[in-house]
């Protein structure tokens, strides 16, 4: 059945308060779905609801929602049901939302847990928001060199109620290194008397709980991975990240690059759930500060006033030549930062990439100088026909060259490439547009030299 | 070891022809770095490389590859090989593969195939390019829903080394419908009598053949799971889609959008091995169209030159006010394409999402027309500062409205909201802000207006 019916049925049980109707289509529901539900709804229904579910499956609807949704259900909860709930979910997601809690509360929480549970919840919220270490689990499954196979899935059944994925299984030795893997899928196939050390792969792929999340998730996509084993900073096995989380990474990291790409500061959580004032605080600054660059086109305009004054028909073509600076700007740009965060080209490729992007503009100019010396031809004659058409293809390579180079700029400089591609190029290369059109317009018209 | 130290080796065995030294780092490679390998070495050396690697090994190296870079080394391969490779890759890359070459090549390797093989790698290749049907693998796991635990694990041994994930199992009726489905862990951790029919869960998450691939990866990130069952139009199993691909279809979808937001075209492959050729087609046509988009602005600053002449000081403003509203614009529509494309937001939250931008972006405006009203006095006088004061909050609410609306739009259109978002708005928000800022000018400078 599709969720919007059994959504719809749910809410009819709860009016009608019908306890075992309830129950039976929480049955139905998956935990995402459930989470869904509980979002729409709202904090008092989601208490009353996950009442219904063992504590498990209440971790597992639990970990779908969002950190301020799990914030808002979490207050009107007592600090042992909280505790409890804290201890079922993921041992990563557990340990965000311990992240959030007020000082007080998390003291009360750890009181309340046996000593390894408190500990290991402790660690891993230790880890800096970022990095592996905040988005592992220390529930992954491990087994000794030297049993068979068959021993080792005998061991599994044992422990794997607990972790979080029983399909990569860690080998460690004395140190408590990586020493192999094997995925349960070799194991299951393996035949029962071979061990466990005759079937591991040696070389392990692994990151240390320092390492970035992106790279953490790069490196998931890059070997197909269903978990990354993270290491602390030698070579001990402290945890591992799964391929879900990895996903979300993923979804997090383009979601930031796009709206850092339109001047928009890291937003947790989306818009839907953010609040106005953080919206303003986002999108503020970079307002302010690119007008301030925009004074450089305006300072260029009135640099030229006796040019326009002369020809006030050029004032009609500035919108257009500027801006097409600017589109072909933002477009190399957005392909350079989107193949850097993809992996699809590096910093050292720059050299190569700006030349091919000389020939790719001086193609888009002429072409787009064409299309504007038709219209010059047309509003101003031959003169501002060509006028128009040289600083057009002048215009749009200088554009696009700042483009391309830009993000290798703010890399230099310590700075993420995303950070205001589009609209920081737009308003430079507004400013080099001015200059190079009433610059052309001087020469061309036989005006004199302004200043 | 490091993939560089063994590239380097590799690089260093190959070129004394140190054939077990080859064998020996090839052993130690991971199947994505040796493709990364194969990839800066070209295609003579894969040639030459992937000969050392029995032909599943082969498969799966040849999997990492960019389909160009695949087509490369197939040229170089008889049509006995590279049936034989094809057989060997996973279904779903197999037929992608397929679909690049000459028909004639098609034929012969058909001809080549056993018949369960032919028809399987036909039917796989017949699905449009974008849906479940052209990512799916026909490689799953099907047990009888009355095997117990333990002969269903049995079964798996047998079935499994073709199958492309065997941690996920599907249980079928009579008409080949999903009557049900379990996971390998829940399969290993059941008591070894219970019978698969209690082990199942009865509502499984599917999608059709014809299901856009963006939709199919949301699923499997929304439900966190290793595969997606795809069924034919009807209720029959035909594929499955697994989380790996559904990653690569996430990181393409929004790579994808993040060019369309900056009026690129969809690029497969990416920036790197693109040709020259393909680039300018690809940002050619929107930056043609943009240039006539911006006659607007043009026209408008003609229309009230009579203004400009008599106070030539406001010229110097003009492309700080009327980027402020394109930028502000861009931030509001990048902020909802990327909400509407990882599902935060919906269309039908518009009216409620049009009225806090209202808020937000008046808040915007004010901070905006207060920094630039002490530039105005600075420059021009009271007069002046008043203008570009009021000027600015005007044009930073209307740019934000028309960069909320331009998505939905879109959309009724039938068209992708995220195409070419922000340069548009800032296209349309530019010759919005002509009008208001001279409007407001005139009036407020008592001019008399033009026309």
């Amino acid at each position: 059945m599709s969720y919007n019916i059994l959504a719809d049925a749910l809410r009819a049980a709860m009016v009608r308060q019908d306890r075992d109707g309830i129950r039976h289509i929480l049955n139905e529901l998956q935990p995402a779905d459930l989470a869904e539900f509980v979002r729409q709804e709202g904090a008092a229904s989601a208490q009353q609801l996950l009442t219904y579910l063992p504590m498990d499956e209440r971790a597992d609807v639990f970990g779908y929602l969002e950190p301020d949704e799990q914030l808002e259900i979490a207050k009107d909860l007592d600090d042992l049901q909280l505790g409890q709930l804290l201890a079922h979910m993921n041992a990563d997601e557990g340990a965000d939302l311990f992240n959030l809690l007020e000082q007080a509360r998390q003291d009360a929480i750890l009181r309340g847990m046996a000593k390894e549970e408190r500990e290991d919840l402790r660690r891993l919220a230790s880890y800096a928001e970022g990095t592996a270490g905040a988005i592992m689990t220390s529930d992954y499954v491990v087994v000794p060199a030297d049993l068979t196979a068959r021993e080792a899935l005998d061991q599994i059944r044992l422990t794997a109620p607990d972790a979080e994925t029983i399909y990569q299984i860690y080998v460690l030795d004395e140190q408590q290194r990586i020493a192999g893997t094997l995925s349960l899928r070799e194991l299951i196939l393996a035949p029962p008397h071979r061990r466990i050390e005759e079937l591991m792969t040696h070389e392990v792929v692994s990151a240390s709980v320092d390492t970035p999340q992106e790279e953490v998730a790069k490196l998931i996509a890059r070997y197909d991975i269903l978990a990354l084993p993270i290491t602390n900073g030698g070579d001990r096995l402290v945890g591992i990240v799964t391929y879900d989380d990895a996903m979300d990474v993923a979804e997090a990291e383009a979601t930031e690059d796009m709206h850092k790409g339109a001047t928009i500061g890291k937003l947790e959580g989306g818009l839907r759930s953010a609040s106005l004032a953080t919206l303003y605080r986002k999108r503020v600054g970079w307002l302010v500060l690119l007008v301030f660059a925009n004074i450089f086109s305006g300072a260029g305009i009135a640099y030229f006033e006796e040019t326009i004054e002369a020809y006030i028909v050029l004032v009609f073509f500035l919108p257009l030549l500027v801006d097409s600076g600017g589109n072909a700007g933002s477009q190399a740009a957005t392909l350079m930062v989107r193949g850097l965060a993809t992996g699809d080209v590096r910093f050292r490729d720059w050299g190569k990439l700006l030349g091919r992007e000389l020939l790719v503009a001086s193609a888009l100019g002429l072409t787009m100088g064409l299309a504007v010396a038709t219209l010059g031809m047309f509003r101003g004659g031959p003169d501002i026909a060509l006028v128009v058409a040289l600083s057009m293809v002048l215009i749009v390579i200088v554009g696009s060259l700042i483009g391309m180079s830009l993000p290798f700029l703010l890399n230099r400089m310590k700075l993420d490439p995303a950070t205001a591609s589009a609209p920081l190029v737009t308003s430079i290369a507004d400013a080099s547009g001015v200059l190079v059109y009433f610059g052309i317009a001087t020469a061309v018209l036989g005006l004199p030299t302004p200043g």
